[in-house]
């Protein structure tokens, strides 16, 4: 039995303390408002403390475990391990997921990043993280920065792009559901083949009376600027110019 | 009984020659190569002839239709109806869809964006995309510029965006396939919220020193560019700046 106390009470707190609640041989001892109820005594009796709170919050929280006996770990992809204290037991457990406000998710497909500085302590966290994941998965700081940004790329990034996509379909009055089964192909194509085989389009096909057609079509100085380091990237990657 | 003869022999016309093969009320009369077999008499028997060949040969394939009796379309998304010859029934019929060789589609849940300059020719298209589509949608050819642009954000941008972050993966031995349920989520997402809803994230939530620190993370100047630009049209969109 791993007892745990869960420290930040926001959104992926709420899911954490809901996965481990059903979770087998996890005990949850609490879950605590990081800004009100950081004493001591109330953290002495759990194996593992997780500080679930904003990335610039983790550094403050962290102080409040400087002399603590448990194993402390954020769950943040960009902030290394080294931001929690010295001295003590540090490690990272990033679960590689968007989470909602009430909106449920299935850790058990959830991949969970994990990090310690030593065997024992990584042994603990893949056992922890194991009773709610089946994508464990142990990567260094590093590799966990590098992993954020992807996941901003193919997650942040993305989602921006079919915001765009949405404003371009409402100021035509055209429905942005037309575009929902594309969306999806999109998504589908890469299981099958790599994304680099999976592009298509104007820029690949080096296109270069749609570029411009395009790019005076488009109103929003935004917009044609992100079309035009897109289209610049995607030549690029297949050694094509315009 | 609707005749069809597709002119165009690429991935496109292999997928609706499919469709229409399956369809009832439709006889594909002939799948011609547009470079080749464009005599006036093979093409005189059909009702409708749909030109299914690139963007910039759409021009010069059109013009063995000048004196065409039959209703003759294009299926791009981008060249406007009045890239077809003045004088005879011009259309267009565009799938809105990425097609993948040797990968089925379903045509049913492809919308298919009609276009005609009178009522009989576009209840003609109307009818015959209605017997391999549910989602028959009529647009203009200024509406449908715009949809296609729409379709490259969502699509080949978003793909790019795939290529990008797999990219990051490799150069950190970290498997592409840890991203997979974040992709998946992203999409899920919008199908409940809006995408301006949905949208998390460093740059909606203005935190400038991971901004700082990913850009000098980032190696390859396009994706810098990439992730500068994005971000500050995220941050544009929600009234906030670095």
């Amino acid at each position: 039995m791993i007892k745990v106390t869960l420290v930040g009470r926001g959104n992926v707190s709420s899911h954490l303390a809901h996965a481990f609640r059903l979770a087998e041989n996890v005990e949850l001892v609490a879950v605590l408002d990081s800004r009100k109820e950081l004493h001591p005594k109330s953290l002495s009796t759990s194996d593992v403390c997780i500080i679930v709170v904003s990335d610039d919050a983790i550094k403050t929280v962290g102080k409040y475990f400087a002399k603590s006996q448990c194993l402390v770990v954020h769950t943040s992809g960009s902030i290394a391990l080294t931001a929690l204290p010295k001295g003590i037991r540090r490690g990272v457990f990033y679960p590689l997921q968007t989470f909602t406000k009430n909106q449920d998710v299935d850790f058990k497909g959830i991949p969970l990043c994990i990090e310690a500085e030593n065997k024992k302590d990584l042994g603990i966290m893949s056992t922890l993280a194991s009773t709610i994941s089946n994508k464990v998965i142990e990567i260094n700081s590093e590799q966990r920065k590098s992993l954020h940004i992807a996941a901003i790329f193919v997650n942040n990034f993305t989602n921006h792009l079919y915001y765009i996509g949405q404003q371009l379909c409402e100021e035509n009055k055209i429905p942005f559901e037309l575009l929902s089964p594309l969306i999806q192909e999109t998504v589908k194509k890469i299981g099958a083949l790599s994304p680099y085989e999976a592009q298509t389009g104007p820029a690949r096909r080096k296109d270069a009376g749609i570029f411009e057609s395009h790019m005076s079509h488009l109103k929003k100085e935004d917009y044609k600027k992100i079309y035009a380091v897109l289209t610049e990237s995607i030549q690029n990657t297949y050694g094509k110019k315009l």
